[in-house]
């Protein structure tokens, strides 16, 4: 069943509202960086966690929060990570209780999240002061989804946001998301921030499974750097105003259900490799053929994550050795005999490798393929079913910049 | 037992000759890039391999040549990996051929290692047409190592050469090594190249023993990119020169072997974190009290490792966040509220997360102390015994730059 774009992002399904405003955590006057999603009745709730053992304060009053599968609203601030701080436990219950004030909603009902510099003191007072001004500016229209969208991000670039409808037994159902990346992203969970809403009637254990299943084929096949965040978390709504029969148990629904997370995420995921600091390009890796999903998961991710071959595309270089060269180191079990490696992107296809060996291509139209802002890297194998599609992006000078003194 | 350092690298040890020419593999004609290292006598001989599944044709020929312990010479070429090439096997078999033809003995006691770009076939003719010079060249005098040495590097910067003597049963040993690195480098053996020799007499096993358990501690302690290469090699030949009893079992004399083994290796290990490609800074990280020695190195490694970290190291930054990020997602079993981290060089000391959190410390004395050639990441635990060090570079700006265009 096909799904169709619409507008309003985390405010497309109905009875949703969000908001964003500068609370002074940013340094720059003009950024906001404090996030309100709010529903006008109580949701199934689910989220997937960072794996970091560092998990940040919000982190873990999330995970207590959502125990009971239920949230109401979701409240997100950028410019400090609020990770390894002393008194994080209280300043998360401290955010969580300032939201359920205003919203008149229990204050385990919120979902709270941080992003930014880990170990500096969070000065809540400033959340706190700005809740009413927040209250004050959430909307049912696009523009509160985008200004939520523009203050959870950090060194991101460009928003990201995107909807879509779907029918549910007759019932059009919306999916809404929005996301930030751009550094410390690695596939681990959850490698970033996405908050998703719909409309749709799941019930909280079929939305867990749902997400957990999305997640794994989608942003945690994204990486940027390697490095697996403190504090990242994917988070979804879910209020049931489609007025769809809720689903409870798996079958067509729930698939279709299944089928716009992955089209959402999926969406979103490659907009954050897309946006990963300093990147050029956005590069995507396709294996197939592999002995197993699971193996054709760590080769894909291998590719995308080295350094080497980051660096290689960054300075427009067909040195598909270093393709080969991370598939073997990747874990998986595979024969490297059997590789066939094209590059493709929309200024052609070449390809490069086969039987495992160099093939005599035209480095011309290498170059020429290359120079594109995405670049597809297809691994065949003739080993078996296994298939999967990674994200990631090339490492620039900018990288190295944005990195060096991100804290000043 | 001390070591003592002596001149000489791989030429210190009794019965060995070394020398390197340009065969014309290398681009520049003044670039060194085929060396030999011969012992007059047959050796016992010990490796250790990448652990890449795309292993190159002279690491398959080099493991089977070695099955029976023995070797006399190692061959090495840089500019060309001899990896990915459909006639690679054979490659490596006429390097073998011709080292032995012109040693007088047998190409299976022959190790061959090439370094190098992957996947671009490899005219061998160049090598065996300077087999003969090369054969004029090979030197008993320091001289010899300095040229093998230098014809084994490809982006390196420095000459990585050293040599200790030490006792054995009232007889002096001596212990020579070179090696090469600089990129692709990442802990799961070997990550680079390194060949060894000495004089004292030990049975290929212990050899083998030896080597795999000072290998494990220095040069998969180190890590540059995080890639792992199809090449690398840890080579060791032991003539038994010197004339002490064989050390044929555990005891005394293998524990010195072992001591002054680490010493070299120790040596090669940071020197090739300090010449990492694009360095400006070595970083060694320092892991004590940890539940286990595996947990250890599993901390000091993912600190290494990280690339925010390595970014803000090269920006001066002392983002103490990224080090507690890092150890989070290292997959140690660790209490991250019983961390404490400390920055220290010749410039000072500074203590900056006690507990898990962080300290107010001085950013001034802190910018000062990372400002140093060599930093030190001190991460302290109580919760056990196990301790490690992990050496690596910083990530700058040249990183980028020399990886972006390699093969051109």
């Amino acid at each position: 069943m096909p799904v169709k774009p619409t507008p309003g992002g985390v405010c497309a399904p109905a009875g949703f509202v969000a908001g964003g405003v500068h609370c002074g955590l940013a340094k720059r006057q003009d950024k906001k960086d404090l996030a309100l999603i709010y529903s006008e009745v109580p949701c199934a709730a689910a989220a997937v966690y960072t794996t970091n053992k560092v998990a940040a304060a919000p982190i873990w009053l999330t995970k207590s929060n959502l125990e009971d599968g239920k949230a109401q609203a979701i409240l997100c601030n950028s410019g400090n990570a609020n990770a390894c701080n002393a008194d994080g436990d209280q300043v998360a219950l401290r955010m969580c209780a300032a939201a359920g004030k205003l919203l008149g909603i229990d204050p385990r009902d919120v979902i709270v999240a941080s992003t930014g510099v880990i170990g500096q003191p969070l000065n809540v007072s400033l959340i706190e002061e700005a809740i009413p001004q927040l209250g004050k500016a959430l909307s049912a229209g696009a523009s509160g989804s985008k200004a939520a969208c523009a203050a959870i991000l950090t060194t991101d670039l460009r928003e990201k946001e995107i909807a879509v409808s779907f029918e549910l037994g007759g019932k059009t159902c919306t999916l809404g998301g929005i996301a930030k990346g751009s550094g410390m992203i690695h596939p681990n969970m959850a490698t970033m921030l996405a908050f998703l809403t719909t409309d749709a009637a799941i019930s909280a254990p079929m939305l867990g499974a749902a997400l957990g299943v999305v997640v794994a084929d989608t942003f945690n096949m994204v990486s940027v750097d390697g490095d697996t965040s403190t504090n990242d978390m994917c988070a979804i709504l879910a209020n049931g105003l489609a007025g769809n029969d809720e689903i409870a148990a798996p079958g067509q629904d729930y698939d279709a259900f299944v089928g716009a997370l992955a089209h959402v995420c999926t969406y979103l995921a490659k907009m954050i490799a897309r946006d990963g600091e300093g990147a050029t390009k956005m590069l995507e890796c396709k294996v197939s053929g592999a002995p197993s999903e699971q193996d054709a998961k760590l080769l894909a991710k291998s590719v995308i994550c080295s350094s080497l071959l980051k660096c290689a595309m960054f300075g427009g270089d067909a040195n598909w050795g270093r393709i080969l060269c991370a598939l073997g180191y990747s874990g998986a079990d595979f024969d490297p005999s059997k590789v066939k490696i094209t590059l493709a992107s929309e200024h052609g296809k070449v390809t490069v490798c086969e039987n495992g060996g160099g093939l005599d291509f035209s480095e011309e139209l290498a170059a020429k393929v290359i120079s594109a802002d995405v670049i597809e890297i297809q691994v065949e194998l003739t080993q078996g079913q296994g298939i999967a599609l990674a994200w990631g992006c090339d490492f620039s000078y900018d990288y190295v910049k944005i990195n060096g003194d991100y804290r000043s």
